[in-house]
């Protein structure tokens, strides 16, 4: 069969599902289109490492490029994608238009203030490279604003840290500031004590990590506590201002706020004009395909995927990256005349970690709890990095961090380096 | 003596002079403030290889606290110094203002368009580490915008890349571009062919690496032509738009421009009102203070010092390492009631490098260029470099790189990530 003749395959977004789905194309007859807003793929489940000092960012991303450049029938573009049509066939984009035969689309979530677009400004969320060091600048910059800080209520200030959500990301990154304040930090100020430092984690919810067993959420809260981390559960936040948290009737003032609460899905899944779910996920067939459209999937966090009865699968690297194999297979079925197969999930396991040496990990059968589950935690991670590289830099980092308490990324750039005043 | 009693040192800049000025004070009786408006010592021979993709920022970037945390009679400030008032003997800052009995100003330089700030804008220098990740955007940008470009003459200008200034940052910036364009990418892309790229290394004086005896300028040009860099001598640029760049009568179209042709002093300078040199550098005292201060000592590329008769020491790192701890000594004598010494500077050589597996390194009674220079860099770099931590992770990167001809950096962040017409 002639290239120019075979089936083209385009998929939006290179994240875990769509890098995914793109390697399982390899060595298919398909022509193969991955579309990115940006140039690399972003492992995202380390990220709020690189917004605590303790990565870089090219330690967890890769150029697609890089990772693709062997696969022969696949080309990489730099673009934007700003909506599908799904009559012409065609991904609309910022600078241009492309045709598809088959569409994966995999553009994932952003996040979701509730209805409250104006406190993205006070309390960055952490979705991509530029968000984990917006982050970073402004934990490691109220340090330095409190070491020169003369008034002791704005001292106060700099010195709290409030991360507003306990699912997963803000037990990950309590903990790791947590880490910071009382352990990397202690012999570097002379004026404060980074171990005054107080952290905050709000969860609107009766327990931190909602999505594990119970057990385990109070074993990650009392992990937390050794971290002088203050968890204040059933505290939805009533509103965010500058350097200011509301939890109800009181008023905290702090300094850096960071969100950790809500996602939604990207504005993408609207123009597929397909029932959507609350959160904006597109509500897929049992074969990932659209209602009315069997040649356009849709996987990872932009799906809403029914399993076992009336449960939504988690927006978790694992789902991505089996629906994003799934979809390819489909696609490769299709192309040789045979029905599409229903995807069904299989649940491995979820982790979270709390600072150094502690980690819960909730495997069905199997629950576990404290270094050992940090450990299993490490091993997973460093198996599912891409590359050799990336597996040797990241184990040597955390190994040294482990033994030195240092983090090795400990810069303020971007944004304003300079001392502006705190209000 | 009481601690508050002791002698003040403020050292205004924490790069190779200030940091080195810092760490000699050790165990001296004396109180040390250092100011920075960053939070990092930058190892800035190295600066290049984070602007061409090879090295992350936090690989060659040390928080100044950590260097400094247990010497306990130093505290390090976060702040920008905006002049000096030497007949009150305080350091202005943007947010306040800070005393000393001696100061030691070390703040370095920036870049001079020669009366033309206007090119800045198109063509970037490379000073801190926000230009080099502006610089990496710019030059993988391009790469990907010519990738899907249809116009041909835009193409071309897309994958046109001019340094203006043949010193030794502009020859390692060319042969690094070179070495990405002919090595490392040529599998990456489906349009273009990398190799295709036209480098050109623009130097308005009759040869390249001034500074370097002329044997070594003319291997260093080999070394580079080599990699395809196009080297022209006698050429000063009249002017540069935007994606393009006059060279006399010749425009030649390229979307990406970098600047590596002049510096300029701090202008903090200007403030302590004595003689500047007409790089707007200070004239200073064999001893390094400044003419009716002798309190106060400038070090570093903010520094003129005749050397050896009419020749001035060079803006390098070796020269504001020795001037840094030769301050401090003086510093050190004054306190004991003795007089201050001269300073001589101890030549111990000066290092290029040209892309992979090239060199030229000039110590005086030995010459050396190719493989053996390269190796000599290698190893003085990694001695250079502060810490086990960056010495394991950048020889490793170098190993790797070496290996595999990979780049590990190759990210696109910060500024806009998505793809906007070539002008």
């Amino acid at each position: 069969m002639n290239v120019q003749d075979r089936p083209h395959v385009v998929i939006a977004g290179a994240g875990f599902g769509g890098l995914y789905a793109a390697r399982s194309l390899k060595d298919a007859d398909v022509r193969v289109t991955v579309i990115d807003r940006r140039n690399y793929h972003l492992f995202q489940p380390l990220l709020y490492q690189v917004a605590t000092a303790g990565l870089s960012p090219a330690d967890i991303a890769y150029p697609i490029r890089g990772v693709l450049n062997r696969q022969k029938n696949t080309r990489v573009f730099l673009a934007e994608a700003t909506s599908i049509d799904v009559n012409a066939r065609k991904v609309i984009l910022q600078d241009g238009e492309i045709g598809y035969d088959y569409l994966i689309l995999a553009t994932g979530a952003c996040h979701s203030y509730f209805g409250h677009p104006e406190w993205e400004a006070y309390a960055p969320g952490l979705k991509g490279v530029d968000d984990a060091l917006e982050i970073r600048r402004r934990i490691l910059l109220a340090f330095e604003k409190a070491e020169r800080e003369t008034d002791e209520a704005k001292r106060r200030a700099l010195l709290t840290f409030v991360i507003v959500g306990g699912g997963p990301t803000g037990v990950e990154l309590a903990g790791a500031i947590g880490e910071i304040a009382c352990q990397v930090m202690v012999e570097d100020f002379r004026t404060i004590n980074s171990q005054d430092a107080r952290i905050i984690l709000v969860e609107a919810g009766p327990r931190v990590l909602p999505s594990f067993p119970e057990d385990l959420s109070a074993k990650a809260e009392a992990s937390l506590k050794r971290l002088s981390v203050d968890v204040r559960k059933n505290s939805p936040v009533t509103t965010i201002q500058p350097n200011a948290v509301v939890i109800r009737d009181e008023h905290i003032p702090a300094a850096t706020v960071l969100w950790a609460a809500g996602v939604t899905a990207s504005p993408l899944a609207r123009s597929l004009r397909v029932p959507l779910d609350r959160a904006g996920r597109v509500l897929v067939e049992p074969d990932l395909s659209i209602p009315g459209h069997p040649e356009v999937f849709v996987i990872g966090d932009l799906a809403a995927f029914v399993h076992q009865g009336d449960c939504l699968l988690p927006g978790l690297a694992p789902v991505a990256i089996q629906q994003g194999r799934h979809a390819a297979l489909n696609i490769l079925r299709k192309c040789r005349g045979l029905p599409s197969e229903a995807f069904r999930y299989a649940d491995r396991g979820s982790l979270a970690t709390i600072g150094r040496t502690a980690a819960v990990a909730n495997f069905g059968t199997v629950k576990l709890s404290g270094f050992l589950a940090w450990i299993a935690w490490i091993f997973i991670h460093i198996f599912l990095l891409i590359g050799f590289r990336s597996r040797f830099i990241v184990l040597f980092e955390w190994a040294w961090a482990y033994a030195t308490r240092h983090r090795s990324a400990r810069l303020i750039t971007g944004g304003g380096n300079t001392m502006s005043p705190v209000s």
